[in-house]
């Protein structure tokens, strides 16, 4: 298969312009988006959606955090991921393999149905997580773009897929949330340097592989700027698989959390890496498509 | 002396109240703040002046900025602190000794005249200096009053100082801004842990002891809420000495920069360090009092 976004290869980082839409399929009457909102996403790469879910299932998704990060002994002990240089929880993975209420999140019509919608395509999960980012000490994320290590590491082929992070605890401009540069899912930057092997078991904790390089950034940011949407618990951030976007650290008594679903096209399921001398393992990037069924009603009544 | 305020000495953090007003001086006619801004600085503890340097002093102020920070080797050594783990500077103390325009500066009617209405008396500078947070990987300054520190190492007896700190670079919610925790200057909030010989070497890259502890932190957060004042270049902050403050880190590409003065009453001169073993030296803490006498007009003018 032809890499149309070759990286980690050269000595040289540069930006390649994204040769494939990033919606995929315009506004008609019935769609889940309104047409301001899928033009957004087209135009800037990101769209906040806000009060998604009701009171009691946003009381039912904390409370079920709350289990899943209260008591990692009982959850895969690879899915677990610890701050650098501490035990505290930052990541867990495969929460939609871990608890039914995530999987069942993931399939809403809210989240699978609005993300099939805008790839124009059945989609499938190709990863999933649960984010906590602890008050006082939370770390930062350096800026990447997700798709250059899906492609890289994992063998996703084009830009057909999207994040959605659920929002479990208030976003502020204070407490770390995330920040992405509006319109940079158009431009490709390739990184430097060839991935070692079993990369992953750093690069979740900190990632040194797959890092823009200043130049790129600071053009990017001088060019679009930089926002951070912010947001109650309840919102939905929706963003490309090749927006740059990273998070400042959290020195605030207030911590962060969220849980995030990474929706891909089925047409775009995975090849081998393009980068990297083995995949990453399923719970990181899922090879197996398993085609979601959206679901509606509410998340913990009976199925639509 | 008898310690109003006493620290690092208890096995336990306290919360104690403040026993002394934090204005001095109430508006009256001919005041350099508005009746509401003086008040608000009571209340909250801090205020943020807009457009206070014309555009060609802001120039000035900024050329002055890049020939101290592009030059370090011209200046005191020990004045030139650098980032941790990096020999990036991150702070110049001593920049009104140091340079001309920073002196000037520090005096000016703006600045000087307007710390001595708050605070009802002539003031000197306790100390000054000129902050740098890069871009890209710009570090958190975890939270603290700095009047903890100036009284525990330095042997500053009471609550009748201020900061003021003049924007020479953008501050946006993004690139790590100053935090403050409105209201928090009305509590002293005790630390634990007794301070090492020679603190001040390690202290000024990352702070180890004067640090608060999580719950108070929390108790205060939850009570007065967080709040990061954002500006233009020449705006100027101006901060009790007791206003618990910090900032996380920066990974935007647009760094952070900002001249630092701190003016104390003259009648609050040091005395011996209540908490440490020696007081920290000259360059961080002057123990030569020197009033100022405000200076209006133009910076680069000629004296008013």
């Amino acid at each position: 298969m032809q890499d149309l976004y070759p990286t980690r290869c050269t000595g040289e980082p540069q930006l390649l312009a994204r040769s494939e839409p990033v919606v995929r399929r315009a506004w008609e009457p019935g769609a889940p988006l309104t047409k301001e909102q899928i033009e957004q996403f087209g135009r800037d790469g990101y769209l906040v959606l806000e009060d998604v879910f009701s009171a009691d299932e946003m009381a039912a998704l904390q409370a079920e955090t709350g289990r899943l990060l209260g008591d990692p002994a009982a959850l895969k002990d690879e899915t677990v991921i610890a701050e650098p240089g501490s035990r505290e929880v930052r990541s867990i993975f495969e929460i939609h393999g871990q608890s039914e209420l995530m999987a069942r999140l993931a399939a809403d019509v809210r989240l699978a149905g609005v993300a099939s919608y805008l790839l124009d395509d059945q989609v499938y999960l190709h990863q999933s997580r649960l984010n906590y980012k602890p008050g006082f000490q939370g770390k930062e994320f350096y800026w990447h773009s997700d798709f250059e290590t899906w492609h890289a590491e994992d063998g996703m082929p084009c830009m057909r897929a999207l994040s959605m992070s659920v929002l479990l605890a208030e976003n502020t401009p204070n407490n770390g949330p995330l920040m992405v540069i509006p319109g940079s899912q158009r431009v490709y930057v390739t990184c430097v340097g060839e991935t070692p092997d079993d990369h992953y078991k750093h690069s979740l904790r900190k990632q040194e592989y797959g890092v823009p390089d200043d130049d790129s950034l600071a053009e990017l940011a001088h060019k679009h700027g930089i926002v951070a949407p912010t947001g109650k618990p309840g919102t939905v951030i929706v963003f490309d698989c090749n927006l740059m976007h990273g998070s400042n650290g959290n020195i605030t008594p207030f911590p962060r959390s969220n849980a995030f679903f990474v929706f891909n096209a089925v047409s775009n399921r995975l090849t081998d890496p393009f980068a990297a001398a083995r995949p990453r393992p399923d719970f990181i990037a899922a090879r197996h498509v398993r085609p979601i069924v959206p679901v509606s009603g509410h998340l913990e009544g009976e199925l639509a």
